[in-house]
C-alpha cells in the first residue's frame, strides 16, 4: 500500500539517532524481588532488577498481593464500565477517600495512568480559569508538558526551581490574572526535591493556584507517605496533589486531589476521565492496602533511604561517578549514549544486572547516565556486586573512575 | 483563595443543564453476574446489572479470574515501570502476541486504556505520515476526535457511514495525498455497524490507509471474536484494528493491531504509550486468558446473541420503543433528558434494575434514551422482570407505549 515506509522510515531514523529502544522482557517473581526472570532468545536467565520504580516493593506485599486476590475472586477482574456506566466500583470510591485523607484534601479521583491524570487535570483545571496562565517548571514531566499544551491556554516556563524567574513571572502576569504553578515534589532524573514552601510563599503573594506531581515521591516521603509536601510541611498549602498508585503503592493508576469542588468539576469535565473504564476493583483494593500500610509502617521508608545512602556510599567509594541527591535515586553518569547503551549490555549479559540507559530526550545529551533505584530489598551481596561489576563495565569502557563533582566541573 | 468559585460555577451550569452526573455506587459478584450490590445512604441493596460492557460476562468466567490470582499470587501486583524501563513483563508480551494472532496482523500493542490508544494511535500514524488528510465518520468515539485533533493534521468529517460522501470526500482528497479513513466496526448508541468492506473498497481505489475501532466487537462478533471486520469476511483487509480488553474480555486496557512497522513506530514515538506504567501482569494474563477463551468458544457469542434478540422481544411486545438493531445494544428511546433521569431513578430505587440514562452529549438532544446491554447470563426471569418494570415507568411518566417506528416518524 506505500504507507509502510513511511514507518519504516520513521523507525530508520531513530536508528541513525541511536534512540531506538528495545524492552527488555522481564518475569518478576512476588517474594523474591528484586529477582526476576530476563526472557532472552537463548532462554530464562535470572536477573537483579535495579531501576524498578515499585521504589518500596509493594507490588510484592503480601498485604497487596492479597487484596488483588481476595477482590478479583469476590469480584471479578474488571470494572465493566465507564465510572458513569456501571464502573463506579465499591473498592474504587474507597480508594479515592483514602487519597483524599493521605493528602488531607477534600476529595480524590482515580485516572488509568498518572500520564492521564496530569493531562486531564492540568488542561481541564486551566480551561476552566478565565484567560488562565500556566507556569511550568522546566523540567516538568512530558504528562505535564501534554497537559499544559492541551490546556490551550497561554504558559510560561520557569528555569528548574528558580523561585526568583518564578516570582519575575507572577509578578509579570499580575495578582488579577488566574495563574496555575505547575511542578513536581521530586524529579525523578536528577533526585533532586522542589522548594516547595518558597513556591507557595509566591502563590500566596501573587495569588496563582498551585498544582503538585508527587509522583515519585509518594509512600516515600512524609510521616503517613503523603510525598514531598507532606515531608517539607506544606501539604496543606497545595492547591492540586497529583500521584500516582504505579510506583511506590505497587500498582496502577494516578490520581488528583484537592477541593470538592476541583475534583467535582474535573471529574464533571475532563473527557480522559469520563470516556474510559474504570480501574478494576482488584487493582484498586491493592492500591489501598499500599496505601493504607504505608501510612502506619515506616520501616519501609527508612530501610529505602538507608538502602539508597549504602548504594551511593559504596559506589562512590569505588570511584564511580555518583550524582549527589538527597533522594532514593542514584544516577551514576556516564555521559556518552553509546558507552550508556553499551555499558548496560554488559551488565544485563555478563553480569545478570538489568539497569535501563538512560539517554536523550529522557536527559540531555552529555548526560546520559545510569539511573539507578535501590528498594529496601536489595541487601548488601547485591550492592557490593553492583559495585563489582559496575567498575568491570568502567574499566572496559575505559570511563573515568573520578568523582561527579570532577566531571561536572568539565 | 477565590480560584475555587469557577470549579462551582463549572458544576451549577451542568446542574443547570440537568447534564450533572452522580455515579452509581456498586460491587459485583463475581459468579452472581449480573446481581451486584448498590451502595446507598441508606445501606447496600441487591441490584440487577443491564447497561455493563463488560458484555459477555468475561469478567466473572473462572479461567480469567483464575489467571489474574495466580499471576499476582507468582508476579505481584504492579508491572513496576515503563515499558522501557523494568516493566515490560511476560505476560504483556504474551497478550500482544495473542492480539496479533487474533486479527491476523503482524504485531499487537497495549495501552492502558482504550482511550489512550485511540488518542495515541490516531495522532501517532497521522502525524508521520506527510501531509496526512484524517477522514473520520460523523459519529466516532471521543476518544477517536481526541486522537484526530492531537494530530494536528487536517481533518474532514464524513456523514455516519455515508459512503457515497466518503467517496466524495477521498476524490476530492486525490489518490496522491497521504490518507487515513478512522470509523468503527460497532457504534455502541445506535448499536449499528459499518459497511467495512465498502469502505475498504474506496480505500483501496483511493489508497487510503484504515483505521477501525472495533471496541464494542470484539470478542463478540466473528468466529473467532475478532470483531465486525471478522464477521465481514473484511479484517484482512483493514491496516489497523483498535479495541479494547475492557468490554467483552473483561478487564482493562486498549490495544492496537498492525505491520510490524506501523506497530514498532506508534511503540517508540507516542507520548502517551512511552511514558506511561506498563500494564500489570495479572490483568495481562486475565485478558490473555479472556481472548484464549473466546477464540474457540462460541457458547458466549450465540447466547448473548440469543439474550439480545429476547429482550429486544419481549420489550417490543410489551409496548415499549426498542430501536432495531441488528446487534447487542438494546435503545429503549425516551427521547427527554429529565423523565430518561427519572425513569432510571424509579428503576433503581423500586424495581432494584440498574440501568444508566443516556443523554446528551452521549446522545443528540431529543434522542435520550435506555441503552440496555444484556449479557448471556440476563436469564428469562430477569427478562420479565425488567419488562413488568419499564412499564410501570412508562405509564407513571406518561411515556407513549408505541414502537420505535412511530417515534421515529414523529
Amino acid at each position: 500500500m506505500g504507507y509502510n515506509t513511511y514507518f519504516v522510515d520513521a523507525l530508520n531514523r531513530l536508528h541513525e539517532e541511536r534512540r531506538y529502544r528495545v524492552f527488555a522482557h522481564l518475569e518478576r517473581l512476588a517474594g523474591r524481588f528484586p529477582r526476576a526472570i530476563h526472557h532472552t532468545p537463548d532462554g530464562p536467565r535470572d536477573v537483579i532488577v535495579w531501576c524498578s520504580n515499585d521504589y518500596l516493593g509493594m507490588g510484592q506485599h503480601p498485604k497487596v498481593v492479597g487484596a488483588m486476590v481476595e477482590t478479583a475472586t469476590r469480584m471479578g477482574t474488571g470494572a465493566g464500565g465507564t465510572r458513569n456506566i456501571a464502573g463506579n466500583n465499591h473498592p474504587l470510591v474507597l480508594l479515592e477517600q483514602e487519597l483524599a485523607d493521605l493528602h488531607g484534601k477534600e476529595a480524590g479521583l482515580v485516572f488509568t495512568s498518572g500520564y492521564v491524570s496530569n493531562d486531564a487535570g492540568i488542561s481541564t483545571i486551566a480551561k476552566l480559569l478565565p484567560n488562565c496562565l500556566i507556569l511550568s517548571d522546566a523540567l516538568n514531566h512530558n504528562s505535564m508538558i501534554t497537559g499544559v499544551r492541551n490546556a490551550g491556554t497561554d504558559k510560561v516556563v520557569w528555569r528548574h526551581n528558580d523561585v526568583e524567574h518564578l516570582e519575575d513571572l507572577l509578578k509579570k502576569a499580575g495578582k488579577e490574572r488566574a495563574k496555575l504553578i505547575v511542578f513536581e515534589g521530586l524529579y525523578s532524573m536528577d533526585g533532586d526535591v522542589s522548594p516547595i514552601g518558597k513556591i507557595c510563599d509566591l502563590a500566596e503573594k501573587y495569588n496563582a493556584m498551585t498544582y503538585i506531581d508527587e509522583v515519585h515521591a509518594v509512600g516515600m516521603y512524609g510521616a503517613r507517605g503523603g510525598g514531598q509536601a507532606e515531608q517539607q510541611g506544606e501539604m496543606g498549602r497545595i492547591d492540586v496533589i497529583e500521584a500516582t498508585l504505579a510506583k511506590a503503592f505497587g500498582c496502577l493508576g494516578g490520581y488528583i486531589a484537592g477541593s470538592h469542588a476541583l475534583v467535582d468539576a474535573v471529574r464533571s469535565y475532563a473527557p480522559g476521565f469520563i470516556f474510559t473504564t474504570a480501574l478494576p476493583p482488584a487493582v484498586c483494593a491493592a492500591a489501598t492496602a499500599a496505601i493504607r500500610h504505608l501510612k502506619d509502617s515506616t520501616w519501609e521508608r527508612e530501610r529505602h533511604q538507608e538502602r539508597a545512602a549504602k548504594v551511593k556510599a559504596v559506589l562512590s567509594a569505588a570511584g564511580l561517578p555518583v550524582m549527589p541527591t538527597d533522594t532514593h535515586i542514584v544516577p551514576v553518569m556516564v555521559c556518552d549514549a553509546d558507552k550508556c547503551k553499551q555499558a548496560t549490555d554488559i551488565l544485563l549479559e555478563e553480569h545478570g544486572i538489568y539497569i535501563q540507559p538512560i539517554n536523550y530526550p529522557t536527559v540531555p545529551k552529555g548526560t546520559e547516565r545510569l539511573r539507578i533505584t535501590p528498594s529496601p530489598y536489595h541487601e548488601d551481596a547485591l550492592v557490593h556486586a553492583l559495585a563489582e561489576a559496575l567498575v568491570d563495565v568502567w574499566e572496559r569502557l575505559e570511563l573515568p573512575r573520578k568523582p561527579f563533582n570532577a566531571i561536572a566541573a568539565e
